[in-house]
């Protein structure tokens, strides 16, 4: 059977099991799945009924994001995306847990609920004042990213890692949107042109949502 | 140098650590930290400021609760607690971080911290109204957790695992304030029970916070 990954294309955490199906050169086929209209075929495969849901070509169905990638770097080790000694492998998934857990609740989970999902499925009015709140609060975050990008080569460590993916996939959400202070973050922009440059890249920067165009510098690789 | 966990008691994050630290029969010193506090000797081995922190006997600093676990599970390999094969492994993530991040965010993350942190820290009245609220959406989670309790022998399988360790640690931080309705769910009471006399419980139910203290039926195998 073919291998499939039930996601939404802005949700940062189908983006991250996407680019780490690609950086580890998997084929699949991808299914938007819209969670809120809880199909019963979905449920039967997630009772939590979120996205993302893989479905491996061996017939194992798999939910949560990061339940996904671990399943993955087990299964597929010939290119890991957590590298290194365990004490490494957990600062990975340190970095990682920030901006899914943080991030995503302040920063990224608001202002896609508020600009995109309420948009594409006319849901009402966003909230403005909680959209400032979160783009304020996104700074702190981005002194971060750009702490690591200063001290490391890569986000997690030396080697390219979850750390880096998971990290793109909410900035590149945001970056959809036209969300993301680059000019303000240098480090983190040198950092994000060198993510954004990896053939794995490619399928998410393709992404075009009916109703909802991106800004021109989305896609450009020299933005 | 001794293994330390720094916490908080009534984490379900940080229990998850202890209880795994004591399933897999490893000594460690716990040291209560008040992460509000933001002291720099803390954000030092965590920059993001949450508990818990792991401190190894190497010397290696793990921070999240899925990191720590991931790292303890991969170091110490004599008593797994995410058990099987890769996709029996990610059953039991699954369950897990539906519990640590589902229920963390509707019932035990505002219950605990309305009922608990604002009390032993004055920060002001609790919202009844989210209170119950919470009360009420633990509901659906509790349900769940009793179809996993009738459909096998332990929440994610065969075997005791992480799942059976993270519902049981957020039920147990509930329990201490007396919300968890028993009598409504008595295959997820029996379940319990189960886990409650396991040895590496047995730390947890002698936890006692000042100005707060546990009902009796916390303490009680024979609830």
């Amino acid at each position: 059977m073919a291998r499939s990954l039930y996601h939404q294309p802005l949700s940062p955490y189908c983006r991250t099991v996407r680019l780490v199906l690609a950086e580890k050169r998997l084929a699949f086929d991808l299914i938007e799945e819209r969670p809120w209209e809880e199909r019963d075929e979905f449920l039967n495969l997630n009772p939590g009924g979120t996205v993302p849901v893989l479905v491996d070509d061996n017939g194992a169905v798999l939910a949560e994001s990061s339940a996904i990638v671990e399943y993955l770097d087990e299964v597929y080790t010939a290119i890991p995306v957590i590298p290194g000694t365990p004490a490494e492998r957990g600062e990975v998934r340190r970095v990682a847990l920030w901006y899914d857990l943080k991030f995503g609740r302040e920063v990224s989970g608001p202002i896609l609920f508020e600009k995109a999902d309420k948009r594409l499925n006319r849901w009402g009015e966003p909230d403005l004042a909680l959209i400032r709140a979160s783009v304020e609060s996104m700074k702190y975050h981005l002194e971060y990213v750009s702490f690591l990008a200063d001290e490391r080569r890569w986000l997690g460590g030396d080697l390219f890692s979850l750390a880096d993916i998971t990290v793109a996939s909410h900035l590149s959400a945001l970056d959809y949107l036209g969300d993301v202070p680059w000019a303000q973050f240098p480090d983190v922009k040198d950092w994000y042109a060198r993510v954004k440059s990896r053939p794995a890249f490619r399928p998410l920067l393709d992404d075009a949502l009916a109703g909802l165009a991106p800004p021109r510098i989305y896609a450009d690789l020299d933005f």
